[in-house]
């Protein structure tokens, strides 16, 4: 029987970097191992952490399945952007403080592996495409809603980059031509209305405005605590005045999901990420909201869904990103 | 010699008809031959029109470049939307009436030849890829403003037409979550700011609000008569009112090219229909607000142009559109 080979993936964000195994068929993820960024250590200290996860894990799944060491292939690397592919080079990253960092090279000398590099919103869609919530679809949209919100784009069962690679900016769409000022200098867009730091702030103006909820006592009064997580926790728990948060938060995104889905004619958005955990309370009121607005066909064949993988899709898809760049 | 193959493109749209003649190489229109379509005679009667002006179209061709009928190996055909390309089926068209209508074949077998249909707008943004000012693009956007506002998206050098083959729809999509009522049943869509009908609405608002204008010299004071058209050419006399309505348009289209730009990162925008007649007074304040919005990597890779075939962009999308559903 011949034993299918083995490959790594990084999942590199500002907070952890979280590194695992797959056999190339997508059939498992193995030995997960996580640890704390440590950003301020600088560049190297952090390839230093991911060579050592990378090594750990490769170990932790020989013992695990049987596998050897010769039967790892590659490594793939999601980070944040932007980053240059073809160079394997991190451009600019204001979460980990990086300019012109030749990231893939650094990794792949030390661990004496082929790598591939790809922005971390991209293979965080690319994960829920391969083994997840999109799998089997030709067109796919991914939305990770965290500080921010990151996109990516599955075009005719590939991802796509645009010209100089940072298409799939769905954050950064205006639904609000003379809206929020966003972080990147636009207005209105998406982000400043749907992120988790903007579900904050919605849930912080409400209170502040004199509404009781049971916000205030998950934070024991101090405003300033109140985050996304809150939020939801909150919703859940059945607080109006956070379930109304939730609410707008699925109109806005209806409305920028409405725009995705009159310009993709995709067969599926996944939306990842903490907001998730709203459920059916941001769900329900995000698809009405997409059906008020979106044409017809492309409602009838667009399932809207949560991703499936909390945790793996970022390993999951770099690993895809690798063998979509080793074909 | 080997001789080039001949290839027919027809624009049916709900006023006129235009059909012409190109060879396989794109270096030539030959024979453009136009007619009102007289939709209300009945998609047999407009089918029978559409043949006799191909039949036309194929002798005066065959005329000027010696070429036979032996050298025409096929027709594209343009056709306002939702239709499905692969059974070549209109299954509706508000602006001709029709539904369920087989243009493709009934065409094919009048004139012998196999036959191809797309969307409109698909095939306005193709010609313009295959000859025209989006010429060598890998990704191209494609926006023809008249009545309404379509669009086409050329990714990966070739047409993306998404799951039920809607894709494109940029006028439909959403710059103002609360904003005008748009045709589409959404609200605040870019064909609701910024197609020609928009344009002559605005510039009919201000001057019942009483703002002093050429405009009503050129239509004799009678303010319905007021078109897009009307708008253009009063700006082109420099009136202050009408390049107003100009500029604000420009403003509305930067905001939603900046979205495309940000989701796309495409190397071209061609902004096609009477629209570009306005020239710089449209297309400089439209690249400073899509600069002001759009990501700088994705900017500095786009150039924002007006399209170059008015007139014939369609019929060389449908050549094009043939060409590539019979590669």
């Amino acid at each position: 029987m011949t034993r299918s080979p083995y490959l790594v993936g990084v999942d590199l964000g500002g907070t952890n970097i979280v590194v695992g195994a797959m056999p190339a068929d997508g059939s498992a993820v193995h030995a997960v191992h996580s640890e704390p960024t440590r950003a301020h250590e600088g560049a190297d200290a952090v390839t230093g952490r991911i060579v050592r996860l990378v090594e750990d894990v490769i170990a932790a799944t020989c013992q695990e399945t049987g596998a050897t060491r010769a039967d790892f292939m590659g490594v793939g690397i999601g980070a944040p952007g932007p980053l240059d592919r073809a160079s394997g080079v991190v451009l600019i990253t204001p979460n980990l403080g990086w300019t012109n960092y030749p990231l893939r090279d650094r990794v792949s000398a030390a661990v004496g592996l082929p790598a591939a590099l790809d922005n971390d919103a991209n293979c965080a869609t690319l994960g829920e495409w391969w083994i997840g919530a999109a799998r089997g679809a030709q067109h796919a949209i991914g939305l990770t809603i965290g500080t921010g919100i990151g996109g990516g784009l599955i075009l005719n069962g590939a991802l796509y980059h645009g010209a100089s690679g940072i298409a799939g900016e769905i954050g950064h769409t205006s639904i609000e031509t003379n809206g929020r000022r966003c972080n990147c200098g636009n207005y209105g867009c998406l982000e400043a209305y749907a992120s988790g730091t903007a579900i904050a702030t919605r849930a912080r103006e409400a209170l502040q405005g004199g509404e009781t909820s049971r916000l205030a006592e998950l934070v024991d009064g101090d405003l300033e605590r109140i985050t996304a997580q809150t939020v939801y926790s909150a919703a859940e728990l059945g607080d109006t005045v956070a379930l109304h948060v939730v609410r707008e938060t699925a109109r806005f995104l209806g409305a920028g999901i409405a725009n995705l889905l009159n310009i993709f004619n995709p067969d599926v958005v996944v939306i990842a990420g903490g907001v998730t955990q709203a459920g059916d309370a941001l769900f329900e009121p995000l698809r009405a909201e997409v059906r008020r607005r979106a044409f017809k066909p492309a409602v009838d064949v667009c399932r809207i869904v949560p991703g499936v993988l909390p945790g793996t899709a970022g390993v999951a898809g770099a690993v895809a990103a690798f063998l979509q760049q080793h074909p």
